[in-house]
């Protein structure tokens, strides 16, 4: 039963076909055809040609008014609840594609507020420290100061908060219910968040004073919010924000998302050293037999590989290399300690040059904040 | 059937019976031995007297600790959706009373977000301007302007947001739905609000930075609100706050509660001239008789009449005056005319000198206003 799996921004259970996820959410494929297009603005993202990308809603629209010279913002963000991981990262280093290839002003957003109000267990000061810690591996990655402006939610409520109370104003229980699937024993604050969530879409359009396009790239788990948003924006005099939807990230259990809540052993995080991320790898979840002789003789599995879609998501970039990888391990060429190996190095040399990037990026904070 | 009548902050329907009002909200009459504690502190206030402020919640302990030199602070407020007219203003002048009685240190919240979200025909800039309308008439009351904070929660949201999510994390939807019979089709601003509204009774802990008391004189109505508080408050580190509850203000109409929406023709607003005024109380409801010559016969009924109501609520300080009105309309000494001038004198002398006030009020807004 494909429909048994569930996708919201507050629970992913069960496998996920995202085949169905299309039609059950009403998005739409990038084909071919919107490849080609895409393509036209500068090289096409790995995770793109990939299908990491795989859904939008009004992509083709944001386009169309680029070309007629009406640019977008860019809006993505990061609930600061724990160390960056990985998977974590691999959206954002698309987001800052898009902000290179369209020169994109980007809202990035730390929802210290909602990550208080969901988890029992963090205070608003652990959300609000973690948004801080978080931020560096964000700046990190690269993104342009000058178009690039990161805010936590209590830090910019001010602003947030006029446009967040219009927005709630249209949106009742009963459409909360249906969407994210809460029940009476949520908290208020819960309920209200989405008005939070929504307030991003627009901020560019709230400081320009004229409506500006919108597009956000993120986990195709968040659609659900911005479906909402997308109903009500019209209404609120803005356009409905276009979406780039992607498929969740891999984990090293080979499991659909990879989380910090699945525990700390299989799960990278930016600030490990050499010997752990090593370790970790090693004990990946891989495609591999029960023995060399027999992985020899009948190959190993790349597809339930949690190695492979390291590499297919983030790490192996060259689209030959990771077919001629595919082949070697379906022809049992390449043994899976091998296979790791080579990861590492390529995780390893990406981490080392993180963490030289995010201690320097303590200097540089407050080129990116904004707060009221 | 008592328990047949509704009473919310946002619902009050049938007649209210204000002892079972008691009995429901599980408060506590203010009785003969309280009333003789609050006169060790200054003359009883009318309103005490006659029982309009007539329940409350912990008010003896407030007393305990300010007798301790322990200092409460007070909170009320305003929902900013149109102008105030005298039912609103009679609370207020109670509020006064107790600032001037105990020197506490007074919390005024203009609740812009409130009104908007809850009434469909307003815009956000409409209860924003509404608001600093308001603030003119509560500055013209006299308030001490050293000892008074006014805000507007738009402009406030900043330092009160992390306090309003910390309460919304402690308030689950079966809670609200129980307090203020909300249902799915209310809007999660809606829903969210009385964590917005439990904040001012944490403002001057906050700011001092250690438990202080606080005190909210509201009507009646409004103690849902502060029951949530009330449940919550321990729990993030604070007092629970106490409570004086006032009966509804009186209506010319002679109903339970004073309101705008009853129509214009029937509410005295502050800024109505003399004539308007004159013919608003030349056409109240009162307790008369069909013909002069009969009222003389047989007596008017006060205890129906708003003229009275007024006058004990407000206009007639004079608890003896008071009793002779009263008496000469039992009597027939008095007819409606007469006693309608009389009104008219006292409300029309209040009103100027309060229009004059107001205006000079325009000056002094910024000695009141805080902002994030």
């Amino acid at each position: 039963m494909t429909d048994e799996f569930v996708v919201t921004p507050y629970k992913v259970s069960g496998e996920v076909d995202y085949e169905v996820l299309i039609e059950r959410f009403g998005t739409k494929r990038i084909d071919e055809q919107l490849l080609a297009r895409l393509a036209k603005y500068g090289p096409l993202h790995p995770m793109l040609r990939r299908q990491i990308f795989y859904s939008h809603r009004d992509l083709d629209w944001v386009l169309d008014e680029y070309d007629k010279g009406n640019r977008f913002s860019l809006y993505t963000g990061r609930g600061p609840s724990g160390p960056i991981h990985l998977g974590h990262m691999m959206p954002w280093a698309f987001a800052k594609y898009l902000q290179d290839t369209f020169k994109a002003k980007l809202w990035f957003q730390l929802t210290d507020d909602e990550k208080f109000m969901f988890y029992d267990q963090l205070t608003l000061e652990e959300t609000k420290r973690w948004g801080y810690e978080n931020a560096l591996d964000i700046i990190a990655l690269g993104f342009d100061p000058k178009l690039t402006r990161l805010f936590l939610d209590t830090e910019y409520i001010k602003t947030m908060y006029p446009t967040a109370i219009k927005a709630a104003k249209r949106i009742n229980f009963s459409t909360i219910r249906a969407v994210f699937g809460f029940d009476n024993q949520n908290n208020v604050g819960s309920i209200f968040f989405t008005s939070i969530q929504t307030v991003p879409c627009f901020l560019e359009s709230m400081e320009q004073k004229r409506k500006v396009p919108c597009l956000i790239p993120c986990g195709i788990d968040q659609d659900p919010h911005f479906r909402i948003t997308r109903d009500i924006a019209e209404g609120m005099g803005y356009y409905k924000p276009a979406l780039l939807h992607a498929k969740l990230m891999p984990s090293l259990q080979g499991a659909n998302k990879m989380s910090t809540s699945s525990g700390n052993e299989t799960t990278i995080f930016t600030v490990d050293d050499r010997k752990t991320v090593k370790k970790k790898i090693g004990n990946a979840f891989t495609g591999g037999r029960v023995s060399v002789e027999e992985q020899k003789k009948l190959g190993g599995d790349p597809d339930v590989c949690s190695v492979h879609q390291y590499n297919t998501y983030f790490f192996e970039p060259d689209d030959k290399k990771l077919a001629k990888l595919y082949d070697d391990c379906r022809a049992g060429r390449i043994m899976c300690g091998e296979c790791k190996n080579l990861l590492f190095e390529k995780v390893w040399a990406f981490l080392e040059e993180h963490q030289r990037k995010r201690a320097k990026a303590k200097d540089v904070l407050e080129d990116f904040f904004v707060r009221d």
